[in-house]
């Protein structure tokens, strides 16, 4: 497709380089930012700039804040023997909206996928372990990490390199999602919910 | 969803504030921002700046443009008799990718839609109007709007501003697309198709 102006391109070519979005999409958000007022499109662009110079990973659990340490790793009512291990920010926001859980994170940044050349190096796999080796006190990782062949080959890595250390080591539950018809689970989390069945007391309490 | 930061709250706002970009999407799209360098985040969001700054409506047609006049107006090689009126430039763009049509725009920037508060006076149609008075020497217009309730009643209205100045008005042709399958057609369309159907020597010598 052929534009009318340099400055619609370039635009163009600028929103389409966002994830997801295509050029005719580009182009239709693009022309929904012409439409609006000077000061708001200021506003628009600036927030993306601020965000970029003002944003940091967290020094302890690489989580995105506006401090040096995040406002969850400050929180002296969490347990900072716990540490949820994640892929990124996304999941730290969907734990936290859950409220069922008061220990703290740590963000991978990813997860081992040699197809997308992701290694371990890439990872904050390394600041894990030093994490875990400090003096904070960390007696139980919970592995958060995608059900999926990376996930899965991040957990048994992680599991590797803390060895012999004396951490519990566990994985969010898997199995048929709560409200969830049995017919319409797929067949593997299905199998799997079978085999991890939790006892009836157990459930009972908990509902 | 809580966010561990003002400033990605921010950004995700302003994104979000793009006709269909939901929040979740709004904060993938911020999280990829994040990722690049300071560099390339200034001219994804300078990008924006610069289009609001240097975009002009062009003064006769009402296209974008990094001029006055837009590339179509001031192109002496196309025909200044017959104006294609459009809605907005995504027509003028899938009309100009046909390479089919040597004429000029005129562009409305929507269709006459009380539901929506769009009136007559919202749109560049007194400047159509104009258009076609002036010493231009419009001959033909081509009404390429929506063929929809609103589409239909911008065609009438204009039909009406400009009855009696012996303009030649028509209408895009309405019918199965080419290289659709006729079972695939939709009733209304098919129907159209059948009671505008075109002599058979015409369609031979095009084909």
């Amino acid at each position: 497709m052929q534009h009318s102006s340099k400055y619609i391109e370039a635009a163009v070519e600028q929103m389409a380089s966002l994830p997801g979005i295509g050029r005719k999409t580009a182009l239709r958000l693009v022309l929904s930012l012409v439409k609006r007022d000077e000061s708001k499109v200021q506003r628009f662009a600036n927030s993306f700039i601020d965000l970029k110079q003002h944003i940091h990973f967290c020094h302890t659990c690489y989580n995105l804040s506006d401090q040096e340490l995040c406002s969850i790793c400050t929180d002296e009512g969490r347990d900072a023997a716990v540490i949820c291990v994640v892929e990124d920010i996304r999941d730290v926001m969907a734990i936290e909206s859950t409220q069922q859980y008061k220990g703290r994170y740590h963000e991978l940044g990813g997860r081992i996928s040699p197809m997308d050349g992701i290694g371990p190096s890439e990872l904050k796999l390394d600041a894990l372990k030093e994490r875990v080796l400090s003096d904070e006190g960390i007696t139980e990782l919970i592995l958060a990490l995608s059900a999926t062949m990376e996930g899965d080959t991040t957990n048994f890595y992680i599991s590797r390199i803390l060895e012999g250390r004396g951490i519990k080591l566990s994985t969010i539950a898997r199995g048929v999602g709560v409200g969830t018809e049995l017919e319409y689970a797929d067949e593997i989390t299905l199998g799997r919910s079978i085999l991890d069945r939790t006892p009836f007391e157990v459930s009972l309490g908990r509902s």
